[in-house]
């Protein structure tokens, strides 16, 4: 019945110049709405929403078709433009028209939907994911995918516009276990053997660039075999790009374009350039975060010389154990006046509020949060009488508190602990004080990394970013005698507290790459098997490069006001890596393990 | 040291506008030649090559680090831009110019190759393919890639403006192993359970559909771990295409519009739409094959019943098993005169060429060839003397044939095995006719395939395109009494004797998908198992709707005039699906498997 008919129009192309026409809409049938004299039924699809009626006196058959339409079914209009008129709906760019409808085809029926497709709806999200279908028909959901392909598109034209060529490598790749945990892929060819999927096309981009490609880049799909924290997916997709005889400069420079060209495109934004530079340590000592939101000061102060010698014992030992105390200034937060209620500027912060940034403080770390209500004379607070007035005197020189702000202090014999405690303090205040306006976009790049962080479990340095990263040169003579010192040429772009991407010079002489896997504590023959490949294509004219990873999930979550990358992926994974639509993953056949030389172990 | 240096060109840019520029080249040693009072190197990137002089008397140093250059070295040259005068090279963009090197700084040196970066090598292909890096430098390898990246984004460009949205669908997904084996991802979350990479998104891109995309498109990386022939790769890239509302001319259209912009895009070719339609059973009589070489004639013809009561008994025994006799006119390749020489339009073919016609027909699948050389009389070859006079006027009035050709007949019990067969002489002929031109372009769709195929193995009907495939609707009613009558709403484009991508009408109600699922041999368990959660979204408002996936890796091949895929796709594997550059598939730590719950087993 329906081989040879096309429509003539989508559900969200009429307007009033189309009256007259005759025209074939096909859509969903989002609603029927019986109006005694005349039948409304709103045909739906990606493009729109058009409203058709029938009016039974003329078309009773008709008429009793749109009745009896099962909501959700697929339908076939044939029918005339006519104008609303004095109805017309200003709110629907179709509003103007309707569709007076001449036949009316039933080109599939739905059964009754586990859940409404309305903007909003309250079902649970298993439900949603296992009807997934049903959920990407909503409006909110649909129109995610529609940026997230526009954005894909503004950036892959950037990137071609900027001489890059795109690329793609290989899917099934090596197993090199650096880093997280690696999706293998048995091999039925070779007995025992296996395949990886890739974390990110990291060597194989260094590799293009010995192959002098130049400028690569890659809509890359990549895969963490990782416990999935409630934002993460096993597989996520990046905007992959190297550069060849690249300075961090030249990097960021190109990143700026491509994030001033996304929110440009997609926002109407316009995003100032350059983006500020914060280093690292500059980062964790001012905002306690290596990703610090910068939309608002509230800055941290180091006041560990300021309460090296006091009589709270929590501050002077600290002090004593080489760690720090930090203090965070809320300003009008301690105003002497104000009860239970909730706290703002220049409202006094409630015991409650107070016990809630606590639990933010223990929750990252700290081992407490110290607070003290700043007045010309008795500062309150737990702390309070253990304070000389020098002490006070000092604190409020160095915080620029003045009487009625709140402090919040956080001391730990780790330095950066205490610091990143109370940066996550810092960010609820700001979030409390109503300082993270959505409508800022404050990108910035935090540069000069350290090449290594200790890792405890394995009581060794560990790559901060990757192993493949260059070191500063000057600090090339650390890489033996003290490897934390050693600073990256790294460097990582944020926006609003996220981490949007990071990246970094790579390492591009043999020697050097030998030098930082040993500091890694990786035997040469281990970097050998696993690396092989990278550390001789070195030796044959590899230009110095450098390049970087922007997560675009993530980015588009964030272009589209989403809560979680789930609501701008199709077919997300729930955080125990499983698609409830597909039910996978799932049990296989025992003769295709058979194949692959597999048997599964009983636990 | 190169910390904040940049090119100001790249070694494809500079012209005799340039002149007198001071210029920062970075690029690649190619050559150095040491013309006695000079010094040339010639400085290579992707962009172009530049050649560099020294002046030895001048800059002693200078001339003495470019005479000690490794070949392929990674260099920078600061220098001013001079007119090569009397001795400009035409034949390169930059052979106007030369750059007075005034520093020269060796930025990272070379070991000596393994083979030379030359447009041909003849290094075996397992060393190229270990060190793929240098082989990409080599220009008509790198070439291959630009214009895979040129394709993809015209192809990209085209799917926008018509509205289609580029979807990402996962890479993790089921196993429902369904024609080629599925490479299977064993889960470390879900104890014996594993994932599946997509041998297509077909049962994704259905969902979509459902989900009112209405147009959707993905350049979708797809898995198959099959025994690779010749010039298959386990892994591989399609464009892929799903409509709602879709008829086969819409999607063929569509698809027409895509090849016409790549072909226009890459080539600068004009392809002439709409594609010529050769029905699937006339493409096998004529032709011989599903993807038939348009570019030349030398149909075959169906000579059965004139051969039916033939004293041969290949001819008469073939008839009578039901099976047919095929005949291949060659026009003037009996020609009288003439010896050994080889054959081609008016000469006489040799038995040496009829014998390696004989081996093309065997190979496929033939149990022999027949050849006859036409004359006014005498007739030659073996098997002349069997046919009556009625018998050769017979033949002659059927095949057009006049004194001078050469007939070939394939005679066989079965009647597809006798034209594939001779199909594939057809091929043969037509190559060493000079008929295969590769300035020809003769696109093609074959439509109207059949349903199912028969499987020998299994016994039973197999999907010819995929189960998901509609009948044609007049046929349903043969699905459960004659499945090898349905033809399905699938379609195939061709060119050049190529299958370029194939497509189909899907099944959007699930009665139907259920009755052909049981065609298949598919038991209700087995089939809501695997695809549960399609037959459920059928069930929900899905539209009618239709689609198309082309090899990518393919058609690239075809545009760059290449001769394998391997050599448009940057880190291929070889026929034994292993990486020679990356050593992969590789053996990985007991400790991983054991995270797996997976044993090896000795075979």
């Amino acid at each position: 019945m329906e081989t040879d008919i096309r429509r003539t129009h989508t559900c969200g192309d009429l307007r009033v110049e189309d009256c007259g026409r005759d025209v074939t809409l096909m859509g969903w049938a989002a609603s029927v709405r019986d109006h005694g004299g005349r039948l409304f039924l709103v045909l739906r699809d990606r493009y729109g929403v058009t409203q058709v009626t029938v009016a039974p006196d003329r078309a009773p058959d008709l008429a009793a078709c749109v009745r009896d339409l099962k909501a959700e079914s697929v339908v076939l209009v044939r029918g005339t433009v006519v104008d609303r008129g004095a109805n017309r709906n200003p709110r629907l760019p179709t509003g103007d028209i309707e569709v007076e409808a001449r036949e009316v085809v039933v080109l599939n029926s739905s059964k009754p939907l586990p859940f409404p497709i309305a903007d909003s709806v309250d079902a649970l999200e298993v439900t949603r994911l296992k009807y997934r279908y049903l959920d990407l028909r909503r409006a909110p959901l649909a129109r995610n995918l529609v940026t997230r392909a526009l954005a894909t598109r503004i950036a892959r034209e950037y990137l071609d516009s900027q001489g890059f060529l795109e690329i793609e490598t290989p899917i099934l790749l090596k197993s090199t276990p650096e880093g997280a945990r690696d999706f293998l892929v048995p091999s039925r060819v070779h007995p025992g053997s296996f395949y990886a999927l890739p974390q990110s096309p990291q060597t194989l981009k260094q590799v293009l660039m010995v192959a002098g490609m130049d400028r690569y880049y890659q809509v890359a799909r990549c895969f963490r075999d990782e416990d999935l924290r409630a934002d993460r997916q096993p597989e996520f997709t990046q905007i992959d790009l190297e550069m060849s005889f690249a300075t961090p400069e030249l990097v960021q420079e190109v990143t700026e374009g491509l994030l001033v060209a996304l929110w440009r495109g997609v926002l109407g934004v316009e995003v100032a350039r350059p983006f500020p530079r914060i280093p690292y340590r500059e980062a964790m000592e001012r905002y306690g975060s290596d990703r610090p939101d910068l939309r608002f000061g509230l800055a941290l102060e180091t006041v560990t010389d300021v309460l090296a010698g006091s009589s709270f014992q929590v501050f002077s030992g600290a002090a004593r154990s080489g760690g720090a105390v930090v203090a965070l200034r809320v300003p009008g937060g301690g105003a002497p006046v104000g009860g239970g209620q909730a706290g703002g500027a220049g409202q006094d912060w409630s015991r409650k509020d107070v016990d809630a940034l606590t639990t933010v403080a223990t929750d990252n770390g700290a081992r407490g949060l110290v607070w003290l209500k700043v007045r010309e004379d008795d500062w309150q607070g737990p702390a309070a009488k253990f304070l000389s007035a020098e002490e006070r005197g000092a604190l409020r020189a160095r915080t620029g508190a003045v009487p009625g702000d709140l402090l919040l202090l956080v001391a730990d014999g780790r330095a950066d602990t205490a610091r990143v405690a109370l940066g996550a303090v810092r960010l609820a205040v700001g979030e409390r004080l109503g300082l993270r306006d959505p409508g800022r976009h404050a990108f910035a790049w935090v540069t000069d990394f350290p090449m290594f962080e200790w890792d405890e479990a394995g009581g060794r340095p560990a790559a901060m970013h990757h192993p493949f990263t260059s070191p500063v040169p000057e600090d090339l003579d650390f890489l033996e005698s003290d490897p934390l010192r050693v600073r990256a040429r790294a460097y990582d772009v944020v926006l609003n507290g996220v981490e949007l991407g990071g990246g970094s010079i790579r390492i591009h002489r043999r020697d050097v790459q030998q030098r930082v896997f040993r500091a890694l504590g990786l035997s040469e023959d281990t970097a050998q098997a696993r690396f092989g490949f990278l550390l001789e294509a070195l030796e044959y004219g590899a230009p110095p490069h450098g390049g970087l990873a922007l997560g675009l999930d993530r980015i588009v979550m964030l272009l589209c006001g989403a809560r979680s990358i789930r609501e701008v992926i199709a077919f997300p994974k729930t955080t125990s890596a499983a698609c409830l639509m597909t039910q996978s993953p799932s049990e296989v056949d025992a003769a295709q393990l058979a194949e692959l030389h597999l048997e599964v172990r009983n636990p």
